[in-house]
């Protein structure tokens, strides 16, 4: 599954940052994008808290701050900084991005459903935006190093090559 | 994203076949996993109606099928003809699943929520199976050459190679 990061900041002020593999988008018009977000995770709280979280997509080179962020708690650690990374500030939320993602994704929540041991937050996007070159019609799988979660601690690149039918 | 077929069969007994890329798993226990399909799909209504579905996982071998059932429609196609594809009797659902991929979550509908231009159908996963030797704890990406959406016509397979943080 794509691995991405979620940002977001609590009425305290402090930002934080959480890692997932379970999320996709949801409608095209308007854009959406649903989470699933385990309610014992801060993250969880916090986005409860101030209705909004930015979607970071992480590559490669973030593989370490993506593994702390999605094994770390909030409650503790100061993620951001234990995992070397920016907070940015958003356009439209609160909420800070990674500036060290090639993309974001600033989200209102939009709708919320229990499911099972998670909740699906479902975001209204309200802006968006990416390095330059990186997602054209055709992504950049080379400048676009993106992680997938393969099970476990594994996680995996796209082959650059392309099929089409 | 990571590429699915969700196999479906309405009242009339006719199944269908269709191909997404927006699915997530989201719930550990129960297991659930949360598919988005536009209510002007064919397979929209036919789970409406069954409250079913099999999410069936293809592989770079079924790219003409994968994108067959993408784009043509089953209120005008028998898509499983149309694309070579084997409707196989599911263990404990009345949708068939597809047997040319190599992994099957047979889903009941547990719970729905309108997204935008979308719906979410949250399934509850009754029946899991995989090919042999496929998904152990790290996915031997070698035999399981699954298809990820890159945009456009494009398609994509994970590099083999794994990286751990």
């Amino acid at each position: 599954m794509h691995t991405v990061m979620v940002s977001c900041v609590g009425k305290a002020g402090k930002p934080n940052a959480t890692t997932m593999a379970w999320a996709m988008p949801t409608s095209h018009n308007p854009p959406l994008i649903a989470i699933s977000l385990a309610p014992t995770r801060h993250s969880h709280s916090l986005i409860e808290e101030s209705g909004e979280f930015v979607v970071n997509i992480p590559t490669l080179e973030l593989l370490q701050a993506v593994y702390a962020c999605g094994s770390l708690t909030g409650r503790s650690f100061d993620k951001f900084k234990k995992a070397n990374l920016t907070a940015m500030p958003a356009k439209k939320v609160k909420a800070p991005a990674i500036r060290e993602c090639i993309a974001h994704l600033e989200c209102e929540v939009e709708d919320k459903l229990t499911t099972g041991d998670h909740t699906i937050f479902v975001g209204k996007i309200l802006e968006a935006y990416a390095d330059m070159g990186v997602f054209n019609e055709t992504y950049d799988l080379k400048k676009a190093r993106m992680l997938y979660h393969a099970g476990g601690n594994n996680f995996a690149l796209l082959d650059p090559k392309n099929y089409k039918p």
